[in-house]
């Protein structure tokens, strides 16, 4: 069967150039005799690996040398809790910015470990935007300011960082990360799950300023320290070394595509064509406000009831998958990785118009 | 260049058919398209892989009905902290058994949960001996007795698990795990990072009785909460989908070989051809008692100085690689997982007696 075209929210579509070099070394890794799964994480080909791809999202991403950069595992979700662990002390409070369901996560997990306030956003959905600036109410206090750049689910992106003064910014950036450039000096740590735009699941990125290390609370599981993985070059203990391995081509990838510049401006152009088509038709829609929407990730109910099931057949059978939105909020969603190419998309585009034609 | 022998202590050789399955497949999963790597963890074909892996690994090891088997992140470092934080309540103590390097660092970390306290073995190394039972004091109020049932950096291995009545007992099987037969009823739990026999890094599996499910602190990070996984089927977030798929095909490679007792009768015989011939050279040294001598992984000394680098030079032109000892305990290691044939260690045995003639 050909290559399908694949816009599930994550895990993700690959770049096929990628998955073709990981398959022609899967036996035998550049005439080593062996497979990089395995392969020690401590011998010199999987160093040469490691180093490569840390230095190459060095540069893809521009990463200010005062920040460690981390190959970690456990996903967003395990950093929800390593967040409030490693940058707050007992009593301490941080500020939420919830502009989606992963915030509200990742809020109800920090609150566990302090008091998470809700300094912007709702505590429940469904969400639409993001809050004006004027509407933050940040405390000078906190520990930290917590912020989901992009939420997978609902489609709501906070497209620029408000200045916050002194704060020190966290945010998971799980589902935009180097979908285009990023200031990470702006940030005190960054997050992601590398399922989306930089590898296969098992792998998650961390950025933090150094500075920053250092402060974790003893009660914090030695795996999930920043500063002491930052020590040991992410290998506290054995890193998950294929999807750091296939995380390094996509890195090598996008700069040999020009870097995040190049692919933001394609990104984007993605996005403006969807959104302009759900725009104009009759059938789709889009609840998030245009300041506030994903480029990556484009939820859309069909404003006729009972049809999904027969759009989701048919999308299928088009070659069209991974449509179905989260199953918390129902409808679906198209999610418009660096993978996804802008044919693809005109291909989605030519289904969605046809379906409405027959059916809207 | 031809596949080499591989010896690494793990990530390690992996059976070469699941490699070249995994190759096969790695651009299009069984016609549907797409990677493993770029499918939804929560959509039909992946969901077909993760039951079936856990399927075959319940009919390979024997697995009772009454017990969850988890597909987790994070390695057996981080269920070091994770077992605590499961299995006891404020104020617990625990008893940890510590026969090897990996059972040292378990009771440390475990130690910043409850007092962790050393039943049998040593505080420190030089490990070279499970002492006897009568020898072992367990009380009768722990919350778990922790036993680490191969020490994979001292070659240190607990054959027959005594009796210790009604305590639960914990063991991190990492390194022994399906390279024989275990008997699952006698544990509470068991745990594993699969980069041994199992399959690729960035996999743990946890094997945990039910009824011991729900105990967890309120501080446990949501992903570390086996009740909470259990529940989710593994996934609470985002899993490891390649190296889940991959150890499956490692299963059921297993399964079609005939299973644990055929495995198990492979291992012991590879395992003795080196034993004797280490016992036998006037050059190279095992220091372990034999009652306790390790299946898996054969630590030995060069009994002249200076001769390491030399062997480690000579025997990676000879194609034999991963024979350096853990950094640790220096000296050399052979690894005799399942994936390391007769014919293998044949030819290390030729390597070793060719060696010895030359430098002995």
């Amino acid at each position: 069967m050909p290559r399908i075209d694949n816009f599930g929210a994550g895990p993700a579509a690959l770049p096929e150039p990628v998955l073709r070099q990981a398959q022609e070394g899967l036996l035998d890794h550049e005439g080593c005799g062996m497979s990089v799964m395995e392969m020690s994480h401590r011998g010199a080909a999987f160093r040469a690996i490691a180093e490569r791809a840390e230095a190459d999202l060095r540069a893809l991403l521009g990463v200010p040398d005062d920040y460690a950069v981390l190959f970690l595992q456990g996903g967003a979700t395990l950093e929800f809790a390593a967040v409030p662990l490693n940058l707050a002390g007992d009593g301490a409070h941080a500020d939420y910015v919830v502009t989606g369901a992963w915030g509200k996560k990742a809020r109800a997990e920090a609150s566990r470990y302090l008091d998470a306030r809700l300094a912007a956003g709702a505590a429940e959905g469904p969400y639409v935007r993001v809050p004006p600036r004027e509407d933050w109410d940040v405390s000078s206090d906190a520990a930290y300011v917590h912020l989901t750049l992009n939420e997978t689910i609902d489609g709501v992106q906070l497209h620029d960082v408000p200045d916050l003064g002194d704060a020190v910014l966290v945010a998971d950036v799980s589902s935009c990360f180097l979908a285009a450039p990023l200031d990470v000096s702006r940030f005190g740590a960054l997050y992601a799950g590398a399922q989306k735009n930089a590898g296969p699941a098992g792998l998650t990125l961390v950025v933090v300023r150094r500075d920053l290390l250092g402060r974790a609370r003893p009660s914090t599981p030695r795996v999930l320290d920043w500063a002491k993985q930052a020590e040991a070059g992410s290998m506290l203990n054995t890193p998950p070394c294929w999807s750091w391995y296939v995380a390094g081509l996509v890195f090598r990838h996008l700069l040999d595509a020009g870097g995040l510049d190049v692919v933001g401006a394609a990104n984007r152009g993605k996005a403006a064509r969807l959104y302009a088509f759900l725009d104009e038709s009759g059938l789709y829609e889009n609840p998030v406000e245009p300041a506030s929407r994903s480029v990556m990730n484009v939820p859309f109910a069909l404003a006729r009831e009972g049809l999904d099931g027969v759009f989701l057949e048919e999308a299928e059978r088009a070659g069209l998958v991974g449509l179905k939105g989260h199953r918390s909020v129902g409808g679906m969603r198209a999610s418009l990785y660096n993978a996804v190419s802008p044919d693809a998309v005109e291909r989605l585009l030519t289904f969605l118009a046809d379906f409405e034609r027959r059916h809207g």
